[in-house]
This record gives C-alpha cells, sequence and structure tokens, in this order.
C-alpha cells in the first residue's frame, strides 16, 4: 500500500463540500488564496526543509535558521512580495527567528510609539532590514508587574542624552527574543526620570550591536539566555539578556508620541490619547488568539489522521479476561478497529476538534473588534475600551490554555508514537505552550477580567434590569437569571436550541459573578476580599469567557454560509463546542442551579449522539485546514495517511543511525562487557 | 545576598520536624539512610555532572550518557554495592540508559518466566553484566493490544530451533530502550507456532549482537528509532527497532516457565500457575506509581522554592487601574509579594504537594498489596489477583495522569523561567510524560478497572448488602448509598472529619458505578453497552481510584507517625488532597446528589482555610522529600534559593556565547544588513 492513499475512505464518507469549508476557514476567498500560493511556495523550496531540526545542536540549529531567515528574506525581495504575503511566508517557513520579534514587535511598537518624526527615521531602517529590532521590556525579577521594572533613563539636560542603565541584576532584559545574538537595535523599556523625579515606564530606542562589525555597543553586555523546552521550538531563537552600564542615547530616541521630554527636560504629554497605546496590547492578544486555533487546529489534524489510520483491538478480541487481567492469548486473524472509532478516543479528540473551529471564528470577531476599537479611539470615543481589554484578555487566556492542554491531549491520543519527534507533536507544543505565560500570565489575566465584571456588576442599579453592550449585555438581564430563570431541558434533543444553549451558560456566568460580588462585600478591605476570593473570581471569569465563545459561534452560524452541507458540520461543531463545555464544567452549572442533573446528563446523552453524527466527516473536517505535509511536519498527520513507513524512514534518519556501531562503544560498552572497566579511562 | 539562603525565614516558619518528616516520606530510617548515602555520593562525583544536557546534539548526548553510564558500573562494582544501593544510584545518576531497561525490565523477566535451569545459565551473565538485554514487546504496529502482535517464533523440529520472523513491517519491533545500539540480547515477545498452530505470544531470549564486535548478528536488522519529546529526556536512551528475517534461536531459548515446547515439538504447560506472571505487570505498575510521586514531588518542591523567592506585583501597586487596562503608572518602592502568597498560586500548588504526598502512600501500599499478592499466588491463591490487577492498573492510570499534569502546573507556576532548561522542568516533564502511554494506556487502563468493577456490582446479590473484601468492601453498602446517604455536612468544620469525607468518595463512586451498570442493561449486547458508554466507566473508574488513594491517606493517619507536629501536617495535606478533588469533580458529587451545593461550597471555603494553614510549611515539607540540587537539576528549586545569579551564570554557559558574534553572522547577516543578500549564496 506504499504511497497510496489510506485516507480516501474516510474522505469518501464526507457528508459537505470541503473546498467551500476551506474557504469558511481561512476567512475568504482571498485570504485562502494567498495562503495556499504562499503555503506552496514555502513547502516546493528545499531551502526551507525542516525534517533534522531535533537532531541538531543549539550552535548547529541557530545557524540553521539563520539560514532559512536569510533566504526567506532574499525570496521576499526577489518576489516582490506585498507585507501581507511576505507574512504569510514568514509563518508557513515555521522556525522561530528574530524575523518574528522584528516584525511583530519592534515595527509595531515604533509605529504604535513612535512620532511622525521618529516613525519617518526609524520605519524604513527597519523595513529593509538595514537594522534588526528587538522588544525589550521584561526583565530577570520583573515580568507580570510592569510597572516595577527597574532600568532607568536618566535624562541628562547638559549632553541632552537618556543614560540607559540597568542598577541591579535583576534589572536585567530577560527574554526579547533575537536579543541574544542578533538585534541591532530594540525598544527598551525603562523608568524615565528627569531631575530625580520618576515618570514611570517608557520606551526608547536603543542601539545595542554595532553596524560594522556586529560587536555589543560599549557599556552593554548581552547574550543568549540558553535553552528552553523542547529540541526545537523557541530554541531556534536567540532569547537573550542584556545589561545596560550607564549606556547614553539622544534624547530623540525616546518613543515620544504621548509624553515627551523637552530640550530643557521638561516632561509633557502630547495630546495624542494614551489609551490608543493599550489598542496595541488588544492587537497582541488577538493575534494570539488566532495562533491558538492554528496551533490547535494543527494538532487535531495529525490525531484525527493518525486516529483513523491506527488500529488497534478488534471487536472479535476485544474482551478482555473475566479476572480483568489482560491475557497474552492468540488473537483472531481479523482487522482491528480504527482507533478513532471509540468513545473514549472520540469524546478526547472531537472536542478539540469543535475547539479549533471555535477559536478560529473567535480570532475572526477579535479582529472585527480590533478594527472598531481603532476607529473609536481615533475619534476620540474610549467607551468600549474596558470591554475591549476584558474580552481580549479573556480569550487570550482561555484559549491559548485550552490549545496547550489540546495539544498535549492530541499528543497522547496518538499512543507512544505521539512522543515521536517525527510525529511533531512534541515540537508543536513545546512552541505553544510559551502563549500561557508571554503577553499576560493566564490567571493574572483572568483577574483582570474578574475585576472589569465586579466592577460591571457593581455599576447596575440594583433591583431592576438594565441595558449593557456588547459582551456584557446579558449581564443586563441580572434580574431574569438570578430569579426567573430555570432551563427547559427534558430530553436529549432539547439541547439542540442555540438559545437553550445561551441561556445555560448566561445564567452559570451571571450567578457566579454576582455570587462573587456578594461575597466581596463581606470584605471591609475591597482588595483583601478580592485576594481571598480570587479564585472563585477567577472561575467566574472562565464562565464568562466561555460565554463569548460560544455565543459567537452561534452569531457566525446566522451568516450566510455557502457550500453544500457546510453549515451543518459547523453547526454540529457549534453544539459539541458548548456542551462538552457543559459536561466538563457541571460543577459550575450543577452548583449554580443553572440546569439540574437530569438536563447535565442529557447534555452528556446528545454529546455523544453528535460524536456519531460528526465522525463521518471528521478527516474532511481537518483536510478543509489545508495544512501541506510541510507545514504540518508530521508523519502521523501525512496526508496520505501512509504513516508506518513513513516512521520507519524518519527513524533511519537520526544521527544515531550513521554507523552501525555506536560511537562510544569501544570506551565504554566493550570493557564493560569484558569485565575491564575497572581499568578504563572513563 | 548571594550564597546566602533566601529561605531561611520560610524554614524558620516551619511547624514541625522537618527531619522526621524526612523518615516518613523514605518509608523508613533505613530507606532514608541508603538513599541520603548514595544521593551525596552521587552528587559529590563530577563525573555524574548533568547541567549541560539541554545543548548537546545527539550523538554527544548519547555518548555521553554512555560514559556515564560505564561509570556508575564501575562505581557499583569498586564500591561492593548491593542490589538495592546499586539502584539507588541509578536513580540518582538520573540519566535513562540501556542500564534501566537491562535491570528493570530483562532481568525481571527472565527471572519471572524463566525456569530454574534458565536462570541458571542467562541471570549471572546479565547481573555481571557480560551480557545486556532488553525488553522487546511493542510492535510498530500493535501496542495496547498485546494479542496482536505479529512477531512469530516457528519451531522447527529438524534442527530443534525456532525461527523467529518479523512478516511485516508493522510487526518491527519499535520503542524497547537500549535495543537501538547497545543490548546485547532480548526477550522478544512472538507468537509461538509448533506444526502450523498458534499458541499466542510467548517470551523468547535472542542475541541480537556479537560479543567480539557489537555487529548485529545475520537476519537482525536493528537501529534507533529518532528523537523524542525534549531535548534531553529520553533522548539519552536508544529506543530502538529491530526486525528479524528467519533467526534461528535454540529450543532453550524459549522462557519456559509456565509453557514448554518438548523436543517433539509439543506444546505443553507446567504445573507452575500463569497467573504468577501477571504479578509481575502489578509490580511494574506499582514501580511506576512510586515514580509518580517522584517526578511529581521533585517539580513541586522546584515549584514551591521558586514562588517563595520569586516577587511580584505589592499591596501598595496591585491595584489595576479603573478601566481594568494595566497601566504603566510609576510603582511603589517596597518590596513585592511573594508569589505563593496569592490564592490564585496557593490553589494551583498546594494541591500538588498534597498529591505528592498522597501519591508517596498509595505507592507505598501498593508496594505491600504485591508481597501480599505474591505470597498469596505462591500458595496457589488467585482470589485477589483481580482486585489487585485492577487496583494497580487504575492506580498506575490516576497518579501518572495526575503527575504529568501535575508537573506541566508546576512549570507554569514558575511562570517564564519555567520555560527554561535550566529551570528543570521541561526535562521533568519530558522524561515522565510517556509514563501515561506505557505499561498501559492510561484510558485502556481505566477502561480495565471499570470492566472489573462492573463485574463486581453485577455478582452482588440484589437487594441487600454484601460483604466484600480489599478496595471494593465499600460496593458491599450499595444499599446504604443508595437509599439512605445523605452528606451531613452543615459547616466548613465539618469537612474536618475522615468519615465525612469517606462516606462522601464513597457515595460518589457507587452511585456513579451503579448507573453505568443500570444504563449497561439497556444494551441487548453487553460490549456494544460497554463501548457505547465507555466515557461514562471512565469517569466512574476514576471515581472508584480516587476514593482509593483517599482512603488509604486516611489509614496512613491511624498509623503511629513520629515526630513533633508531623502528624498534624500529614493531616492538613489529606484534607487539602481530599477537598480539591471535591471541587475539582464537583459535578460527580453534585449530579450523584452525594453533595448538594451548598455542601460543595463549604468544601471549598474549609479548603481556602487549609491552604493558609499548611502555607507556613510549605518549603519545609518539600525540603523533607530531602532532594539535593544534583538530583533536583534546577536553579528555580536550588536550596538556598539564590535564583537569579544561578540563572544568569546557566545562560552564559550556553554554547551560543561562546563568541561575541554570532557563527553564522557573515553568511547571514551582514549580508543582509549591507542589503547584499540577493548575491547571496545561501
Amino acid at each position: 500500500m506504499d504511497g497510496s492513499d489510506h485516507l480516501v475512505h474516510e474522505r469518501s464518507k464526507a457528508q459537505f463540500d470541503v473546498e467551500k469549508m476551506k474557504i469558511v476557514w481561512a476567512g475568504s476567498h482571498y485570504a485562502f488564496q494567498v495562503s495556499n500560493r504562499i503555503a506552496r511556495l514555502v513547502a516546493g523550496d528545499p531551502a526551507f526543509r525542516k525534517e533534522n531540526r531535533a537532531v541538531l545542536s543549539r550552535k548547529d540549529l541557530f545557524k540553521n535558521t539563520l539560514r532559512k531567515a536569510a533566504h526567506a528574506w532574499k525570496r521576499i525581495t526577489e518576489l516582490g512580495l506585498s507585507e501581507e504575503e511576505a507574512s504569510w511566508l514568514r509563518f508557513y517557513v515555521d522556525e522561530l527567528s528574530y524575523a518574528y520579534v522584528h516584525w511583530g514587535m519592534f515595527v509595531p511598537a515604533i509605529k504604535g510609539s513612535g512620532t511622525e518624526e521618529q516613525q519617518n527615521k526609524w520605519l524604513p531602517l527597519a523595513t529593509n532590514m538595514q537594522i534588526i529590532g528587538t522588544y525589550a521590556q521584561t526583565e530577570l525579577g520583573h515580568g507580570s508587574n510592569v510597572r516595577g521594572l527597574e532600568t532607568t533613563a536618566n535624562f541628562d539636560p547638559k549632553t541632552d542624552e537618556f543614560i540607559i542603565h540597568s542598577p541591579t541584576l535583576t534589572s536585567s532584559k530577560w527574554w526579547p527574543g533575537g536579543l541574544g545574538k542578533i538585534a541591532t537595535h530594540a525598544v527598551v523599556y525603562a523608568r524615565l526620570i528627569t531631575d530625580g523625579q520618576d515618570h514611570g515606564v517608557h520606551g526608547f530606542i536603543v542601539q545595542l550591536r554595532s553596524l560594522d562589525d556586529h560587536l555589543p555597543l560599549p557599556g552593554i553586555t548581552v547574550g543568549d539566555i540558553g535553552m528552553k523546552f523542547g529540541s526545537g521550538a523557541f530554541n531556534s531563537m536567540d532569547n537573550g539578556f542584556v545589561r545596560f552600564d550607564h549606556v547614553h542615547i539622544p534624547r530623540s530616541q525616546m518613543l515620544m508620541r504621548v509624553s515627551q521630554v523637552t530640550r530643557e527636560g521638561k516632561y509633557v504629554h502630547s495630546n495624542v490619547p494614551r489609551q490608543l497605546v493599550y489598542g496595541a496590547m488588544v492587537y497582541v492578544r488577538q493575534i494570539i488568539v488566532v495562533d491558538a486555533s492554528i496551533a490547535l487546529s494543527r494538532a487535531v489534524c495529525i490525531a484525527a489522521r493518525y486516529s483513523a489510520v491506527r488500529r488497534q483491538f478488534g471487536s472479535q478480541n476485544h474482551e478482555i479476561s473475566a479476572t480483568g487481567v489482560e491475557t497474552h492469548e492468540i488473537s483472531g486473524t481479523g482487522v482491528e478497529t480504527q482507533v478513532i472509532d471509540y468513545k473514549t478516543q472520540q469524546s478526547r479528540l472531537f472536542p478539540l476538534l469543535a475547539s479549533a473551529y471555535a477559536f478560529r471564528f473567535i480570532g475572526e470577531w477579535l479582529k472585527w473588534l480590533y478594527t472598531d476599537l481603532t476607529q473609536k479611539l481615533e475619534a476620540n470615543d474610549f467607551s468600549t475600551l474596558p470591554e475591549a481589554h476584558a474580552c481580549t484578555a479573556g480569550l487570550k487566556s482561555l484559549t491559548t490554555s485550552a490549545a496547550a492542554d489540546g495539544i498535549e491531549e492530541c499528543r497522547k491520543l496518538c499512543g507512544g508514537h505521539g512522543y515521536l519527534s517525527s510525529s511533531g507533536l512534541p515540537e508543536l507544543y513545546a512552541v505553544f505552550a510559551p502563549a500561557c505565560t508571554y503577553e499576560g500570565d493566564n490567571i493574572v489575566l483572568l483577574l483582570q477580567v474578574a475585576r472589569f465584571l465586579m466592577k460591571t456588576i457593581s455599576k447596575l442599579p440594583s433591583g431592576r434590569n438594565y441595558k449593557l453592550s456588547g459582551t456584557t449585555a446579558y449581564m443586563g438581564h441580572m434580574e431574569h437569571y438570578l430569579i426567573k430563570y430555570s432551563c427547559n431541558v427534558q430530553k436529549a434533543e432539547d439541547w439542540l436550541k442555540p438559545n437553550t444553549i445561551l441561556e445555560a451558560f448566561e445564567a452559570r456566568a451571571i450567578r457566579m459573578c454576582f455570587s462573587c460580588a456578594q461575597n466581596l462585600t463581606k470584605f471591609a478591605d475591597q482588595s483583601e476580599g478580592f485576594s481571598e476570593l480570587s479564585t472563585d473570581l477567577v472561575e467566574a471569569a472562565i464562565g464568562h469567557c466561555q460565554l463569548i465563545v460560544v455565543s459567537k459561534f452561534i452569531e457566525k452560524l446566522q451568516q450566510n454560509i455557502e457550500g453544500n452541507g457546510v453549515k451543518q458540520q459547523l453547526e454540529t461543531l457549534c453544539y459539541i463546542y458548548a456542551l462538552h463545555l457543559i459536561h466538563k464544567n457541571s460543577g459550575d452549572f450543577l452548583s449554580t442551579g443553572s440546569l439540574n442533573p437530569k438536563q447535565a446528563s442529557l447534555a452528556n446523552d446528545q454529546l455523544r449522539s453528535l460524536y456519531a453524527k460528526v465522525r463521518p466527516n471528521v478527516i474532511a473536517l481537518v483536510d478543509a485546514f489545508n495544512y501541506s505535509d510541510h507545514f504540518l511536519g508530521s508523519v502521523l498527520g501525512c496526508y496520505d495517511g501512509n504513516v508506518y513507513p513513513k516512521l520507519y524512514e524518519e527513524a533511519c534518519k537520526d544521527p544515531l543511525n550513521d554507523s552501525v556501531v555506536a560511537d562510544g562503544y569501544s570506551e565504554y560498552i566493550q570493557p564493560l562487557l569484558n569485565q575491564q572497566l575497572l581499568n578504563a579511562r572513563l
């Protein structure tokens, strides 16, 4: 069967138009075409091959990444790619390098916080890559608490310069990608001090390395922070540290869009609203939500295809002996069962498939939210900022935690072979896992959401309904949900109504929030109460965020969706997403009385039916992600399902197989076997 | 503060005798002394240093491991260590090699399945390491379903030999540690065929490599299966594949303790009960439970110490601005709060600390169970085998899943720095994660437990209580729990009664099991019903297994435990373990009516008080694990808490920092910055 398509039968069972679903997944016909074209370009270029990443030493891995990044930039320039195309190209090259931070953080920081003059000076240099930049905020001793940063930028009116300084070891900048060995410049966040007065943290453009010989400039100690999780993953990137010893930079290199220091050393604000800067935070987190859906969908694609190829046990020998002990009995010779047909496999895999789609649509919606917010901010309308911020923070937290856990679950769903690097899953996990920590630790973010929710509730006039907009609109129906509401599900099919689901999620979220708000009033000191009840508050915030994802999935289904059977599949996935959350969080729904045990159990029954319904479509639903074998980088997830020969082939490539007898045999094995070890020098 | 102890204050707060707790953790005074002595021996030997594992290429890593393994054997021989001491030494060397499989699986397989004659021949060779063995069961296409193995051992009466053969690619042996490059021999599991008749899977001793030049013997294709999860982890081990092309071995190399093939080719059974072999499965899984408590406790020790050292935010600048948006405001200059004092950190970390202790005690109990079982089996009493088997299978599943998730949680609790290899946590996770899959996939094992439970229930005479022994005794009170029982908790303190907790767990488990049993009766085909309801059955099995862990922890507390305050701390941990399970699984407890929402909420309140109670003792409780800095291998978890200088020191050791300007600069960075890339050859 080598070379043939082992998944043909699975694909023939699909009950919808896969090509149309690809468009839905991509977001538009145009987006599909661009990404598809660039994906093929990258997959077809031998310079972008990525098979042996895991076996390289740190130095070789890093050098190889530099080669790829240079090749990528060469191709971008040669082909005259647009910014959008270039960014797709870097995406499909799928190897983290300085380029990600340069384009994803350095350039946006200058765009967002630089004056027009500063942008005119620095952006051409940056976009031509005549300089390479990084974004240096986090310090060795300071992460979540940005206000605790220690690096100082002291204005010296005599020379019209800032003196950038790291007063302590813990003030070393620590983590910025590209900083360790490559970046020539950085946006450095430091406490602005003028005339002895501390004005808090501001951004400064600081040159780190000479553009002649790449040596660090005087006063700058810079290096790589060492190996990180996984064998490939972020180790292709030089996350770095830097310490400043009284480094002088011109006054003009403070990013001055929002506030300035004058020649006289006066600290003044411009008329640009500082809230515009917060828009950047919404932007970055919105991107991360999209990343979450991509990372999770890759893992789901691999696990789904492999689960359809892998067979284990068969109905004829499925029984385990009477003692409950596995016995080494003679097997029947029939074909074993596809692993994907086990209900235990389905109940773990299918909700992740549904989550990948749910996160895709919430990412799309957040993109809209960001655009909407930006327009409002530019028109000096800051009214939706708190809600938009809470929303993005919460959804970043929810989706990245679920995606990270989901990728690991997919790895486990592939059994032992999921543990091999050639499955692609370890690398996928190691690359994605830090998303739970960077750009806001997921728990810290949920606490911010909770704080926003408590504030929203505190503003509600007591005793009557109140009109709120956006994702907190349902909180205006507090009275209804606290007093009147009861779920009307009486049979499993009743769960197939969007409103029934929405109301259950709203009731659960509102009751959890209200209970927290009530408990908070028992504390004389609000801050102490918030701290004491923080785990309850986190759980309430999760309830609120899950509701948002469910409701936006349902809204998506109200749009016009083209393609035979496409909408039906999405409906099934939407119900699976919602009902698996109900099952997983049944404690919340039951303890708040939003459901009774019978209704929770009916949700579970309905979930089983939905698994059966989606089963024939699963391979087509992961095909709709349109991931090339190059991008997936997984022998278990390959399109043709010809898994075993590929596993064998990949194994043979390991450097340990270069020689028949292992390097080290004569020193460490032969003397041992010959009992001559005591005389050996080890 | 460099070099000083940053955790002195934490240690001074402990309310119990740490030295006495070390004895409790170790299991006995003797066990503490032996392990402590060997730990120091290893930690003090420069040849066993392990810092740079993650930066090595596969080949260098592997060779270095061979060196360490040889050095370990040299020291074992030189010092004349006992088998127990030798095994501690390998444990503290803490680097996976062929030695683990040789001692942990090859030698036990011969002891368990070899005749006396076979043992006399092979054990001296193996225990002197004149041969190195591995255990070759799993195949490329066959894992959980041992009965599906394809490798054949065809008896040839003409030559009095077996012909070992791999008929297909999927029959390649795949995964055995040490197989890829090192093992000279293997116990190979293959389908025994005599005279065309298939007698199912049996074990055979097969020589793989020449003892002269280490080359594979004729007919044997063998190699390494390639890189696995993580950068160090299992990559120091040559997990391998082997294919047999009609390899002849003498008839005497079939492991014949239970069944034999005679000179005439007749397949006969000895009078040794085959159940004895199943005892081996109980043995291995019991060891894995102990491993789970060790792996989890290492991670908890690192996360707890770092959480006490790390400070972030302070009460004076803890507030987030009114919009819910973080602001880059001026920070107060006061000392920030220890991360361990945040309730959200406590609610994640402290249950894991409690779990580590709980798993330690369940491991101890399983050791007793195994000894008890072995005595019974040797006396031809097989009555407790099914229960012992279900128990070990379920607890292996429960503890390894919880430990793997818990290690990752500990990594996240260390924020960004937990993602650095120097934190030790990525390696710890990558090493432990496969325990969820090997020696029985965790979901497959829970299904076996569920099958046993359903069988137990089906045997109960209906309508009256029934006496059952062991861990299913509570099922004899079916009637009580289904009809009469209701939890009597009315205030938070009521949860501090062992019986109240036990009854709630028993009610929940029995009701979930009973509900499954009832639903099963609705299916005409039992096997179809079992498959359809398998996710419910898995959840019921988890409920049963959690009950076992809780009940054995409570039993432990009824023993005489020496040391000032030691028992009180263990009581607190036991309550934390039980109540956090109630909170996490509140859906189960509520839907079965084992608790009402008020009682679940009181459990949560009590949990908060327990966190406050254990807080001053946490550092001392992880000190009681008695792990050396060498064994922990973590800059975040170091005993003196002097984290930041150590992080910096470790970073500087990365090979990327060997040169100031990165290797690759002139080829890939300089031409890019100088806009000369288009002419460059990449």
